[in-house]
């Protein structure tokens, strides 16, 4: 257990579970990794969870352990923002199935002493909220003033006040959506076959080897990373522009600047993130979808709640562009639900959620005050 | 040389060259394979040259020699259509770099004796024109009565006339574009940095040992085939529907059929076509920049030629999308040259100009009678 007063407190819990998953098995112990920053309050009233996105971590406001990188929604966690230390309990653990510290296929499994591997049961969206909401029960937070999430986080999200309809009051979903598309798993899946087609992943089995499939992870980051950026974007800031040379190479190192920042991004991801892991959330994003799980209608997932909601999207996401969001807003008018809702500009694509958004913080702040 | 009445003829030729290439290359000989239907007539003046796109090849409408199946774009060209040997002398040649018989990476270096491997020098979409030229050159054919192709054999359809402004009369440009963009160059390199991340790429050298690098290459292709089909097409034909399956795996395989599909695309992909030429004619294409080559003026390249021209594109293609395709009709109508454009609809994104589409048969076959 860390303890720095001023990034919070990054934290480590074992659970004695057992945690029975959507795919039938039953995780015992369930391990996470998490932080708090602020304080819980009398009534245990002011909880803010925040979810992270894929290739996220508990790390919402404090620097990463490994890169040193500010925490990765500090636009959005802290003094003066949206979810703020000074009124809130706010909470970011890492998802099961990742490798910041929660069970996930890097960790041991203890029955055989040897990391899960692929032995490491599928998890859905909804596993990993169940563990949440464990790790809400271990510090004693019935309800949660607010749950609050982008891209997968936004999964979440949206996942809670179905899952647990009498622990949410309020749901903040940003660039987000209620299921997969066939697009979506089709990215994802590219992705999943670079990381299993490198011989070093080996089954995934490489953990006591010490070398990792980097190089297929690295194609598989590379993939996904378009998907977070628009067209338009990706030509305000790259174009065609060469990379250091006045001239094309007439050769295959990276003439252009968008080959070497994404070759970039590719090598830098290795170094901070679990192939398997890789996998296995990918797949808990594919099998994500809410209505399915509420008898193929969306709106029934929402008619036990209490919860008002908030959805954000952003015009140039086409990863989870606005049709996806509005399918949600749909869904919680026809259950009954209060539901704000606001496409926002911005050229970022889907990344827009991560970065500096004014217009974002304004509509979230207000949501959660209105509530407070 | 095969010779087959009923589905043209299958010829090939080494040209002594020498062929100057954009990258400074002398190219000696040229090989290129090629086929052609129909008769040329007494002036040479009824030559139609089609232009086969990034792993197409010169077998437009006569079976594929591994495949077995239809030639590719049999719904353009043949009797009753567009292009028809009835009318037309049809040319179509597998372009340098390729993998089907003409010059590239996989073909034997004269001065060594040894595939050329990576020693192949890099081409650009222009060196592929200039190729077709001395093929025209070989069979008499000093001015095309048209050219004609789709994605990249757009580019090389545009090229065409402004690379030898005097041997086209008309161009037929479908679902391209005169310039890769950014997210263009991105796919691609994520395609090309898959192959070179498969330990049996071996810096392109793997010929003799007749073990190529098909996982990397499989993951390219499935990255790119993803670009080639709309969302809204993904999910009319695949939605999140499993496969074979009542219920999820709660593993890794192919659950979804979407998932399958990909994956038969990549496997597939990989029996006919070859590592090292996706990384040349993929470069190529994203060193395209038609206006760069004409002083930064898109309509400069077009001030010499008296060609008519002609652009498809498709409203849900987002690899090349109608404002590419317009932004080479304002450059054409700066230059004063006479231009048709229409987009079409199609669910089928990038891949709908090899599909059934009678309304784009009926543009092409109108502008071509209009000139002849």
């Amino acid at each position: 257990m860390t303890d720095d007063a001023r990034f919070g407190l990054a934290r480590h819990v074992t659970l004695p579970g057992p945690l029975r998953l959507d795919g039938g098995v039953l995780l015992s112990p369930v391990d996470i990794a998490y932080e708090t920053y602020g304080t819980l309050n009398a009534d245990a009233s002011n909880a803010v969870l925040i979810c992270h996105a894929l290739t996220g971590d508990h790390h919402v406001a404090s620097p990463h352990p490994v890169t040193g990188k500010p925490g990765w929604w500090t636009r959005m966690v802290g003094e003066g923002k949206p979810v703020d230390p000074a009124r809130h309990f706010i909470v970011c653990s890492n998802v099961i199935g990742s490798c910041m510290g929660s069970s996930g296929p890097a960790t041991v499994n203890p029955a055989t002493g040897q990391p899960w591997g692929m032995s490491f049961p599928v998890l859905t969206i909804r596993d990993m909220v169940r563990a949440q909401a464990m790790l809400l029960d271990h510090l004693g937070i019935d309800t949660l003033q607010a749950v609050v999430g982008g891209s997968m986080g936004g999964m979440q999200a949206l996942s809670w006040p179905a899952t647990f309809p009498e622990r949410v009051r309020a749901a903040v979903i940003i660039a987000s959506t209620a299921r997969h598309t066939a697009q979506n798993i089709a990215f994802h899946e590219v992705g999943r076959q670079a990381v299993m087609a490198d011989p070093k992943w080996r089954g995934g089995d490489y953990y006591e080897e010490g070398d990792a499939p980097s190089a297929g992870l690295a194609v598989a980051r590379m993939a996904a990373h378009i998907t977070y950026m628009s067209e338009a974007g990706l030509t305000e800031k790259f174009g065609r522009r060469l990379q250091k040379r006045e001239q094309k190479s007439f050769g295959f190192d990276a003439d252009f600047q968008i080959e070497s920042y994404l070759r970039y991004q590719g090598l830098s991801f290795v170094d901070r993130f679990d192939a398997n892991s890789y996998l296995y959330i990918t797949r808990a994003m594919d099998y994500f979808d809410l209505a399915e799980e509420h008898g193929g209608h969306l709106a029934n997932a929402f008619r036990a709640t209490k919860a008002r909601f908030c959805l954000v999207s952003f015009d140039t996401d086409w990863l989870y562009p606005t049709p996806e969001s509005r399918a949600i807003v749909h869904a919680l008018n026809a259950a009954g639900a209060p539901v704000s809702f606001v496409e926002l500009h911005s050229p970022f694509g889907h990344d827009a959620f991560l970065l500096d958004a004014p217009e974002m913080n304004r509509v979230v702040d207000g949501f959660l005050r209105a509530g407070a």
